[in-house]
Protein backbone atom coordinates (compact mmCIF):
# COMPACT_ATOMS: atom_id res chain seq x y z
CA UNK A 1 0.00 0.00 0.00
CA UNK A 2 1.35 3.54 -0.92
CA UNK A 3 1.38 5.92 1.84
CA UNK A 4 -0.01 8.59 -0.48
CA UNK A 5 -3.52 6.71 0.85
CA UNK A 6 -2.73 6.39 4.40
CA UNK A 7 -4.77 9.49 5.98
CA UNK A 8 -2.40 11.14 9.12
CA UNK A 9 -4.45 12.45 11.68
CA UNK A 10 -2.37 15.25 13.75
CA UNK A 11 -3.08 15.05 17.70
CA UNK A 12 -5.59 17.75 18.54
CA UNK A 13 -3.06 19.47 20.78
CA UNK A 14 -0.48 19.65 17.40
CA UNK A 15 -3.53 21.04 16.01
CA UNK A 16 -4.13 24.01 18.20
CA UNK A 17 -0.72 25.10 18.13
CA UNK A 18 -0.73 25.67 14.06
CA UNK A 19 -3.63 28.13 14.90
CA UNK A 20 -2.00 29.93 17.94
CA UNK A 21 0.94 30.19 15.47
CA UNK A 22 -0.73 31.59 12.39
CA UNK A 23 -2.53 34.11 15.15
CA UNK A 24 0.39 34.67 16.24
CA UNK A 25 1.89 35.84 13.02
CA UNK A 26 -1.47 37.55 12.04
CA UNK A 27 -1.17 39.99 15.08
CA UNK A 28 2.33 40.20 14.70
CA UNK A 29 1.47 41.59 10.68
CA UNK A 30 -1.11 43.89 11.85
CA UNK A 31 0.73 45.07 14.96
CA UNK A 32 -1.82 44.24 17.69
CA UNK A 33 -1.23 43.17 21.19
CA UNK A 34 -3.32 39.60 22.78
CA UNK A 35 -3.91 38.78 25.97
CA UNK A 36 -5.76 35.65 27.54
CA UNK A 37 -7.55 36.17 30.54
CA UNK A 38 -8.20 33.13 33.03
CA UNK A 39 -9.45 32.85 36.33
CA UNK A 40 -12.80 31.00 38.24
CA UNK A 41 -16.18 31.50 37.56
CA UNK A 42 -17.37 34.69 39.13
CA UNK A 43 -13.96 35.94 40.00
CA UNK A 44 -14.53 39.02 38.53
CA UNK A 45 -12.83 39.19 34.75
CA UNK A 46 -15.79 40.67 33.04
CA UNK A 47 -16.27 43.71 35.38
CA UNK A 48 -12.57 43.78 34.71
CA UNK A 49 -12.46 44.21 31.55
CA UNK A 50 -15.73 46.68 31.74
CA UNK A 51 -13.34 48.52 33.91
CA UNK A 52 -10.48 48.85 31.46
CA UNK A 53 -12.98 49.98 28.73
CA UNK A 54 -13.67 53.01 30.66
CA UNK A 55 -10.01 53.87 30.80
CA UNK A 56 -9.08 52.63 27.80
CA UNK A 57 -12.04 54.18 25.78
CA UNK A 58 -11.13 56.95 23.03
CA UNK A 59 -6.85 55.91 23.92
CA UNK A 60 -6.52 52.37 22.84
CA UNK A 61 -8.29 50.95 19.48
CA UNK A 62 -9.47 47.29 21.28
CA UNK A 63 -11.70 44.30 21.01
CA UNK A 64 -12.88 41.86 23.40
CA UNK A 65 -13.66 38.11 22.46
CA UNK A 66 -15.56 36.68 25.10
CA UNK A 67 -15.58 32.79 26.14
CA UNK A 68 -18.35 31.25 27.80
CA UNK A 69 -19.47 27.84 28.03
CA UNK A 70 -23.43 29.17 27.43
CA UNK A 71 -25.14 32.06 27.24
CA UNK A 72 -23.99 35.50 25.64
CA UNK A 73 -24.48 37.53 29.15
CA UNK A 74 -20.50 38.42 29.16
CA UNK A 75 -20.68 39.81 25.38
CA UNK A 76 -24.41 41.59 25.96
CA UNK A 77 -22.72 43.80 29.25
CA UNK A 78 -19.49 44.67 27.14
CA UNK A 79 -21.47 45.33 23.97
CA UNK A 80 -23.18 48.45 25.65
CA UNK A 81 -20.53 50.15 26.18
CA UNK A 82 -20.02 50.71 22.32
CA UNK A 83 -16.65 48.57 21.70
CA UNK A 84 -15.93 45.63 19.26
CA UNK A 85 -17.51 42.86 21.28
CA UNK A 86 -17.74 38.73 20.00
CA UNK A 87 -18.84 35.97 21.90
CA UNK A 88 -16.97 32.86 21.64
CA UNK A 89 -19.24 30.02 22.61
CA UNK A 90 -17.39 26.55 23.53
CA UNK A 91 -20.82 24.67 23.91
CA UNK A 92 -20.13 22.65 26.52
CA UNK A 93 -15.85 22.36 26.36
CA UNK A 94 -14.46 24.27 29.43
CA UNK A 95 -11.86 26.18 27.23
CA UNK A 96 -10.92 28.07 24.31
CA UNK A 97 -8.79 26.71 21.39
CA UNK A 98 -7.03 28.54 19.36
CA UNK A 99 -8.94 27.63 15.87
CA UNK A 100 -11.99 29.68 17.27
CA UNK A 101 -9.82 32.69 18.52
CA UNK A 102 -8.47 32.69 15.61
CA UNK A 103 -11.92 32.38 13.73
CA UNK A 104 -13.18 35.40 15.78
CA UNK A 105 -9.60 37.44 15.30
CA UNK A 106 -9.73 36.97 11.61
CA UNK A 107 -13.72 38.48 11.43
CA UNK A 108 -12.48 41.81 13.54
CA UNK A 109 -11.74 45.25 11.76
CA UNK A 110 -8.00 44.61 12.14
CA UNK A 111 -6.52 47.82 10.47
CA UNK A 112 -8.13 49.48 13.49
CA UNK A 113 -7.12 47.54 16.56
CA UNK A 114 -4.12 47.77 19.16
CA UNK A 115 -5.24 45.59 21.64
CA UNK A 116 -7.05 42.00 21.79
CA UNK A 117 -8.57 40.89 25.10
CA UNK A 118 -9.76 37.15 25.39
CA UNK A 119 -11.64 36.01 27.57
CA UNK A 120 -11.41 32.70 28.72
CA UNK A 121 -14.04 29.86 29.88
CA UNK A 122 -14.12 30.47 33.72
CA UNK A 123 -12.00 28.01 35.39
CA UNK A 124 -8.79 28.04 36.15
CA UNK A 125 -7.28 23.93 35.44
CA UNK A 126 -8.49 23.53 31.24
CA UNK A 127 -7.52 26.85 30.03
CA UNK A 128 -3.83 27.19 31.23
CA UNK A 129 -3.25 24.29 28.95
CA UNK A 130 -4.27 25.94 25.55
CA UNK A 131 -2.19 28.23 23.74
CA UNK A 132 -4.79 30.52 21.94
CA UNK A 133 -1.27 32.55 20.33
CA UNK A 134 -2.13 35.57 23.15
CA UNK A 135 1.53 37.66 23.96
CA UNK A 136 0.51 36.73 27.54
CA UNK A 137 -1.81 34.59 29.73
CA UNK A 138 -3.25 37.01 33.06
CA UNK A 139 -3.71 34.92 36.08
CA UNK A 140 -6.92 36.53 37.92
CA UNK A 141 -7.48 35.34 41.82
CA UNK A 142 -9.62 36.72 43.70
CA UNK A 143 -9.59 37.32 47.40
CA UNK A 144 -12.43 35.39 48.16
CA UNK A 145 -11.16 32.61 47.08
CA UNK A 146 -8.45 31.67 49.88
CA UNK A 147 -4.57 32.50 49.51
CA UNK A 148 -3.51 28.63 48.77
CA UNK A 149 -4.71 28.74 45.35
CA UNK A 150 -1.28 29.38 43.20
CA UNK A 151 0.04 26.24 44.79
CA UNK A 152 -3.51 24.29 44.00
CA UNK A 153 -3.33 25.41 40.71
CA UNK A 154 0.27 25.85 39.78
CA UNK A 155 -0.28 25.22 35.96
CA UNK A 156 -2.18 28.60 35.46
CA UNK A 157 0.12 30.85 37.92
CA UNK A 158 3.48 28.56 36.24
CA UNK A 159 2.26 30.39 32.49
CA UNK A 160 0.69 33.32 33.43
CA UNK A 161 2.73 36.80 32.60
CA UNK A 162 1.15 38.53 34.95
CA UNK A 163 -0.98 37.68 37.88
CA UNK A 164 -4.20 40.14 39.13
CA UNK A 165 -5.66 39.65 42.88
CA UNK A 166 -9.40 40.97 42.57
CA UNK A 167 -12.00 41.43 45.01
CA UNK A 168 -9.30 43.48 47.33
CA UNK A 169 -12.10 45.89 48.63
CA UNK A 170 -13.23 42.51 50.10
CA UNK A 171 -9.86 42.38 52.50
CA UNK A 172 -11.52 43.92 55.67
CA UNK A 173 -14.65 41.13 55.70
CA UNK A 174 -12.36 38.18 55.14
CA UNK A 175 -9.29 35.95 57.12
CA UNK A 176 -7.16 36.40 53.55
CA UNK A 177 -3.84 36.38 53.63
CA UNK A 178 -2.27 38.90 51.15
CA UNK A 179 1.46 38.20 51.97
CA UNK A 180 0.91 34.58 52.15
CA UNK A 181 -0.72 34.49 49.00
CA UNK A 182 2.16 36.69 47.04
CA UNK A 183 4.69 33.96 48.66
CA UNK A 184 2.67 31.30 47.26
CA UNK A 185 2.51 32.80 43.72
CA UNK A 186 6.72 33.48 43.96
CA UNK A 187 6.75 29.46 44.69
CA UNK A 188 5.55 28.50 41.13
CA UNK A 189 6.08 31.84 39.40
CA UNK A 190 8.50 34.72 40.64
CA UNK A 191 8.76 36.67 37.48
CA UNK A 192 5.28 38.38 36.53
CA UNK A 193 4.37 41.56 37.75
CA UNK A 194 1.47 41.37 40.34
CA UNK A 195 -1.44 44.03 40.38
CA UNK A 196 -3.62 43.87 43.53
CA UNK A 197 -6.89 44.98 41.97
CA UNK A 198 -11.10 46.72 43.25
CA UNK A 199 -13.28 47.21 40.26
CA UNK A 200 -15.46 48.73 42.95
CA UNK A 201 -12.88 51.82 44.12
CA UNK A 202 -9.97 51.12 41.16
CA UNK A 203 -7.43 50.48 43.14
CA UNK A 204 -4.74 49.39 41.17
CA UNK A 205 -6.03 49.80 38.01
CA UNK A 206 -3.81 52.40 36.04
CA UNK A 207 -0.98 50.21 36.86
CA UNK A 208 -2.95 47.23 35.21
CA UNK A 209 -4.06 48.93 32.34
CA UNK A 210 -0.29 50.32 31.53
CA UNK A 211 0.76 46.70 31.69
CA UNK A 212 -2.11 45.34 29.53
CA UNK A 213 -1.55 47.67 26.71
CA UNK A 214 2.52 47.31 26.46
CA UNK A 215 2.33 44.01 26.51
CA UNK A 216 3.65 42.12 23.34
CA UNK B 1 -9.78 -12.29 10.02
CA UNK B 2 -11.77 -13.74 13.04
CA UNK B 3 -13.27 -11.27 15.28
CA UNK B 4 -11.11 -12.89 18.21
CA UNK B 5 -8.11 -10.97 16.81
CA UNK B 6 -10.07 -7.42 16.76
CA UNK B 7 -9.22 -5.45 20.22
CA UNK B 8 -12.33 -3.37 21.17
CA UNK B 9 -11.59 -0.31 22.88
CA UNK B 10 -14.16 1.03 24.59
CA UNK B 11 -15.07 5.08 24.66
CA UNK B 12 -13.44 6.45 27.84
CA UNK B 13 -17.11 7.97 29.39
CA UNK B 14 -18.01 3.83 28.57
CA UNK B 15 -15.33 2.81 30.68
CA UNK B 16 -16.34 5.62 33.23
CA UNK B 17 -19.70 4.37 33.53
CA UNK B 18 -18.61 1.00 34.02
CA UNK B 19 -16.64 2.19 37.67
CA UNK B 20 -19.53 4.46 38.40
CA UNK B 21 -21.75 1.24 38.48
CA UNK B 22 -19.35 -0.92 40.31
CA UNK B 23 -19.05 1.77 43.11
CA UNK B 24 -22.98 1.83 43.11
CA UNK B 25 -23.85 -1.27 43.40
CA UNK B 26 -20.30 -1.44 46.52
CA UNK B 27 -22.31 1.09 47.79
CA UNK B 28 -25.77 -0.28 48.18
CA UNK B 29 -24.20 -3.91 49.25
CA UNK B 30 -22.64 -2.00 52.42
CA UNK B 31 -25.49 0.60 52.61
CA UNK B 32 -23.39 3.58 52.06
CA UNK B 33 -24.06 6.97 51.04
CA UNK B 34 -22.40 8.76 48.79
CA UNK B 35 -22.05 12.71 47.41
CA UNK B 36 -19.84 14.35 44.96
CA UNK B 37 -19.68 17.77 45.78
CA UNK B 38 -18.78 20.27 42.53
CA UNK B 39 -17.63 23.79 42.37
CA UNK B 40 -15.18 26.23 41.47
CA UNK B 41 -12.05 27.18 43.19
CA UNK B 42 -12.21 28.77 46.56
CA UNK B 43 -16.52 28.26 46.71
CA UNK B 44 -15.64 27.36 50.46
CA UNK B 45 -16.00 23.21 49.76
CA UNK B 46 -13.16 22.13 52.29
CA UNK B 47 -14.39 24.46 54.46
CA UNK B 48 -17.99 23.36 54.03
CA UNK B 49 -16.84 19.95 55.40
CA UNK B 50 -14.31 20.96 58.03
CA UNK B 51 -18.12 22.19 59.44
CA UNK B 52 -19.97 19.23 58.32
CA UNK B 53 -16.98 17.28 60.26
CA UNK B 54 -17.75 18.74 63.37
CA UNK B 55 -21.69 18.49 63.19
CA UNK B 56 -21.56 14.72 62.16
CA UNK B 57 -18.55 13.71 64.21
CA UNK B 58 -19.92 10.40 66.67
CA UNK B 59 -23.10 10.47 65.37
CA UNK B 60 -22.58 9.40 61.50
CA UNK B 61 -19.93 7.48 60.55
CA UNK B 62 -17.91 8.97 57.96
CA UNK B 63 -15.15 9.52 55.19
CA UNK B 64 -13.74 11.98 53.13
CA UNK B 65 -12.09 11.45 49.65
CA UNK B 66 -10.57 14.68 48.51
CA UNK B 67 -9.83 15.99 44.73
CA UNK B 68 -7.26 17.94 43.45
CA UNK B 69 -5.11 18.39 41.06
CA UNK B 70 -2.49 18.93 43.18
CA UNK B 71 -1.07 18.82 46.38
CA UNK B 72 -2.38 17.19 49.39
CA UNK B 73 -3.20 20.32 51.48
CA UNK B 74 -7.12 19.97 51.83
CA UNK B 75 -6.51 16.51 53.30
CA UNK B 76 -3.95 17.60 55.66
CA UNK B 77 -6.32 20.06 56.55
CA UNK B 78 -9.46 17.37 57.21
CA UNK B 79 -6.83 14.83 58.19
CA UNK B 80 -6.43 16.73 61.49
CA UNK B 81 -9.69 16.73 62.64
CA UNK B 82 -9.76 12.91 63.19
CA UNK B 83 -11.67 11.37 60.49
CA UNK B 84 -10.94 9.03 57.29
CA UNK B 85 -9.49 10.91 54.45
CA UNK B 86 -7.49 9.96 51.66
CA UNK B 87 -6.59 12.61 49.02
CA UNK B 88 -7.41 11.60 45.17
CA UNK B 89 -4.24 13.64 42.81
CA UNK B 90 -5.43 14.15 39.62
CA UNK B 91 -2.06 15.08 38.09
CA UNK B 92 -3.14 17.84 35.92
CA UNK B 93 -7.15 16.59 35.14
CA UNK B 94 -9.40 19.13 35.77
CA UNK B 95 -12.22 16.34 37.57
CA UNK B 96 -12.58 13.18 39.07
CA UNK B 97 -13.69 10.20 37.23
CA UNK B 98 -14.63 7.01 38.74
CA UNK B 99 -12.08 4.83 38.30
CA UNK B 100 -10.26 6.13 40.56
CA UNK B 101 -13.04 7.21 42.78
CA UNK B 102 -13.96 3.33 43.50
CA UNK B 103 -10.15 2.61 44.24
CA UNK B 104 -9.96 4.95 47.06
CA UNK B 105 -13.75 3.54 48.24
CA UNK B 106 -12.17 0.39 48.35
CA UNK B 107 -9.29 0.80 50.28
CA UNK B 108 -11.80 2.28 53.30
CA UNK B 109 -13.12 0.70 56.12
CA UNK B 110 -16.55 -0.34 54.50
CA UNK B 111 -18.13 -1.97 57.44
CA UNK B 112 -17.51 1.01 59.62
CA UNK B 113 -19.11 3.74 57.04
CA UNK B 114 -22.06 5.37 56.84
CA UNK B 115 -21.49 8.68 54.47
CA UNK B 116 -18.42 9.20 51.87
CA UNK B 117 -17.89 12.73 51.15
CA UNK B 118 -16.42 13.09 47.29
CA UNK B 119 -14.91 17.40 47.29
CA UNK B 120 -14.15 17.11 43.13
CA UNK B 121 -11.26 19.53 42.08
CA UNK B 122 -12.17 22.87 41.81
CA UNK B 123 -13.96 23.65 38.65
CA UNK B 124 -17.73 24.33 37.70
CA UNK B 125 -17.16 23.27 34.20
CA UNK B 126 -15.88 19.62 33.19
CA UNK B 127 -16.43 17.10 37.16
CA UNK B 128 -20.33 18.01 36.47
CA UNK B 129 -20.19 15.55 33.21
CA UNK B 130 -18.45 12.34 34.93
CA UNK B 131 -20.90 10.07 37.12
CA UNK B 132 -18.55 8.74 40.14
CA UNK B 133 -21.15 6.23 41.56
CA UNK B 134 -22.61 9.27 43.70
CA UNK B 135 -25.87 9.14 45.23
CA UNK B 136 -25.95 13.06 44.31
CA UNK B 137 -24.05 15.76 42.76
CA UNK B 138 -24.11 19.05 44.97
CA UNK B 139 -23.05 22.37 43.10
CA UNK B 140 -21.55 24.71 45.51
CA UNK B 141 -22.00 28.69 44.48
CA UNK B 142 -20.46 31.64 46.61
CA UNK B 143 -22.08 34.76 46.72
CA UNK B 144 -18.65 36.10 45.32
CA UNK B 145 -19.15 34.53 42.28
CA UNK B 146 -22.27 36.64 41.23
CA UNK B 147 -25.75 35.49 41.07
CA UNK B 148 -25.75 34.43 37.02
CA UNK B 149 -23.51 31.44 37.17
CA UNK B 150 -26.63 28.75 37.09
CA UNK B 151 -27.29 30.14 33.63
CA UNK B 152 -23.29 30.26 32.22
CA UNK B 153 -22.64 26.70 33.76
CA UNK B 154 -26.06 25.20 33.46
CA UNK B 155 -24.89 21.56 33.42
CA UNK B 156 -23.64 21.33 36.95
CA UNK B 157 -26.96 23.18 38.13
CA UNK B 158 -29.11 20.94 35.81
CA UNK B 159 -27.66 17.60 37.20
CA UNK B 160 -27.57 18.66 41.49
CA UNK B 161 -29.50 16.72 43.27
CA UNK B 162 -29.01 19.81 46.12
CA UNK B 163 -27.61 23.61 45.59
CA UNK B 164 -25.72 25.09 48.24
CA UNK B 165 -25.44 29.05 48.50
CA UNK B 166 -22.06 29.52 50.40
CA UNK B 167 -20.23 32.55 52.04
CA UNK B 168 -23.83 34.30 52.57
CA UNK B 169 -22.34 36.53 55.28
CA UNK B 170 -20.85 37.95 53.00
CA UNK B 171 -23.39 39.37 51.52
CA UNK B 172 -23.83 42.96 53.15
CA UNK B 173 -20.90 43.68 51.27
CA UNK B 174 -21.73 42.69 47.83
CA UNK B 175 -24.25 43.50 44.86
CA UNK B 176 -24.98 39.50 44.81
CA UNK B 177 -29.05 39.76 44.04
CA UNK B 178 -30.09 36.43 45.87
CA UNK B 179 -33.72 36.01 44.34
CA UNK B 180 -32.73 36.82 41.19
CA UNK B 181 -30.00 33.62 41.82
CA UNK B 182 -32.83 31.71 42.87
CA UNK B 183 -34.88 32.25 40.04
CA UNK B 184 -31.86 31.11 37.46
CA UNK B 185 -30.98 28.08 39.46
CA UNK B 186 -35.18 27.77 39.07
CA UNK B 187 -34.70 27.86 35.43
CA UNK B 188 -32.37 25.19 35.20
CA UNK B 189 -33.47 23.09 37.63
CA UNK B 190 -36.21 23.86 39.61
CA UNK B 191 -36.69 20.35 41.50
CA UNK B 192 -33.72 20.37 44.15
CA UNK B 193 -33.40 22.18 47.70
CA UNK B 194 -31.28 24.77 48.20
CA UNK B 195 -29.60 25.86 50.85
CA UNK B 196 -28.34 28.90 51.90
CA UNK B 197 -24.84 28.73 54.05
CA UNK B 198 -22.05 30.54 55.56
CA UNK B 199 -19.15 28.07 57.18
CA UNK B 200 -18.85 31.15 59.26
CA UNK B 201 -21.47 31.61 61.45
CA UNK B 202 -23.21 28.23 60.87
CA UNK B 203 -26.47 29.70 59.35
CA UNK B 204 -28.08 27.59 57.03
CA UNK B 205 -25.62 24.28 58.42
CA UNK B 206 -28.09 22.10 60.39
CA UNK B 207 -30.54 21.71 57.44
CA UNK B 208 -27.96 21.00 54.71
CA UNK B 209 -26.57 18.43 57.05
CA UNK B 210 -29.85 16.66 58.14
CA UNK B 211 -30.33 16.39 53.85
CA UNK B 212 -26.71 14.64 53.21
CA UNK B 213 -26.54 12.36 56.06
CA UNK B 214 -30.36 11.06 54.35
CA UNK B 215 -29.62 10.88 51.00
CA UNK B 216 -29.96 8.07 49.05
Amino acid sequence: MSTQNIKVYQDLMGENEKWAAATRSLLKEKNIAMINIIGSPGCGKTTLIENMVTRLHGKTKFAVLEGDVETTRDAERLDVLGIQVSQLLTKGACHLEAKLVNHALCDLDLDNLDLVIVENVGNMVCPAEFDVGEHAKVAVLSVTEGEDKPLKYPLLFRLAGAILLTKIDLLPHLTFDIDACVDFVKQVNAVPPLFKLSSVNGTGMDDWVEWAISVR
